[in-house]
């Protein structure tokens, strides 16, 4: 952010640059749930990405990322669920862009019980109905499909980190999940 | 509901019953305002049914109905979905129960702003995408798909009765229609 | 609702018919936990009842109610908060009627895992902050000011009824409760 | 943003760093319309604040304001709202943290209709009951009162600008006003 001469990418921030605000800004984010729903819309599936984290550990989390400089939100969930998810999940975006909480991660306990080491980010949190095939990409080794009931069971919650856990309890109770 | 020996039909009120009902307890219906959208979930178009009121006029409405005893509020969903637009709409209910507003009807003018001849009642409503085909059955003549600037012009809206054409509003609304 | 001729309380069902009319019709019911806040709107304690059930077990329950014929949601909610917490609980109801979700209770267990022996009653289920002094009436022994931590303890769970310790989950997630 | 030793204040961004980092990312925002409830919680007054524009225009606007690094939404919304009405007024934060809708604004025209010449913002955007009184400080020259009809009639909606007379709609609609 030290360049003041015109500048040929406007909406770009090096990495470095990235680094910094990353430090000094909230960050917007998006984080969606991907669900399978029956034909009632009750959720069915919940799906995990499984990603080892930079210390090697195995961690559950949600498709979520960024949103950059002009996108909007909409245009983030679906480029971020494309790129966890690839081009055949075929996600079902929802009428209304109110989410189901917003999720406030912050570098140090707080609180919101939600931490990430890198920054402060708002996350706008969504379920998201997928009706096709995953086949997820980048970094993450594996999504799994799995009820509700396992999903919140002690073994899959241990390996939740920063209080994703919980978000995913808050997305089940939004869903009226209720047992 | 004069019948108290042993009944075959526990959950059911013959018509005359059922007008007595109306006019002694609020009744649960369910609302539905149907909607195409584009892949990123904006709203496209909107679908309003055009049916002849018992007064021979011609008047919008949305999809509605009474749920039954011992009927969820989904499969009352789907089944007066199914009835007003046919067994190839593919509506898409939503995984949370959480209705865009609740929408209060009375017998005669109130704070509400909602009227409904027959009965007092109360209405759980949603925005349901349809991603098929549909093909109006029963008293409506025609479903007719307008964008939510039509739907919202005051031709269109003078075709409301009971207050519905700011049920419309408020859906439009929730979708973050914003225009 | 056997009387044909001119009724001088149309509104007005009487125990017998409302007896019968419970096997015969889904009932409107609402449904407000009692919450205090702090000023930035966290949660801090939940309002529970405790009462004696039919069978003389001591149960936990939410204040909760029918809504009689003509009375607007509101008006019911604040009618019920006033019966069991007292003239000077100050309840705030909330600007929006949207409930943060709506709990179906039936006669036999269903998918909504909620139970209700008497009745099959579709209830519109909200947090009520409330500020004054709580003076429960009525039938209910006590109420009980506890944590959010505590109010979901295993122990305290055990002594809710019908699904309803469910329904505190969803209405502490809704409130963005994650820890 | 272009320091790279150890700098005290780590959240802290230099006008200089500000102005840049609003061409470079989406800022987080809270905006907050406030209202005067009756007992029942219909929305009686809503409150719009009268501010003098960079050309001198007159212009509506609401409590509006950044989140800052490492401050929660709640606290946002709190030090922007005793900033813009006052230690007196005495808000109400809402028990959940679900906006009623996501405002986008960008620098230049979207799907969103909301703009913002100076940067992207994402503004989480509540119904704030206010029951003290409000004395508007800082560059605000008047907090005005009026009715949920006079604030939508044509000539209050004109004094919006960026696109803020719908977002003032949707927030009537989200509290159910239907006239």
């Amino acid at each position: 952010m030290n360049v003041r001469t015109p500048d040929p990418n406007p909406g770009w921030l090096s990495e470095e640059d990235l680094y910094e605000a990353r430090r000094r800004l909230p960050m917007v984010y998006v984080e969606a749930i991907p669900v399978r729903l029956d034909s009632l819309g009750y959720v069915t599936d919940v799906g995990l990405l499984l990603q080892a984290s930079e210390e090697g550990q195995m961690v559950r989390s949600f498709v979520s990322g960024r949103v950059m400089y002009r996108e909007t939100i909409r245009a983030a969930l679906i480029r971020h669920l494309e790129k966890d998810l690839g081009p055949l999940a075929f996600p079902q975006l929802p009428a209304s862009p109110i989410p189901f909480t917003v999720a406030e991660y912050f570098p140090s306990p707080s609180e919101t019980g939600l931490t990430d080491d890198r920054q402060h980010c708002v996350a706008l949190a969504y379920l998201i109905p997928v009706t096709g095939e995953c086949d997820p990409r980048q970094d993450a080794l594996e999504l799994t499909w799995m009820s509700p009931e396992d999903a919140l069971s002690p073994e899959v919650q241990s390996e939740f980190t920063g209080g994703r856990g919980n978000l995913l309890r808050q997305a089940l109770a939004h869903a009226g999940w209720c047992r």
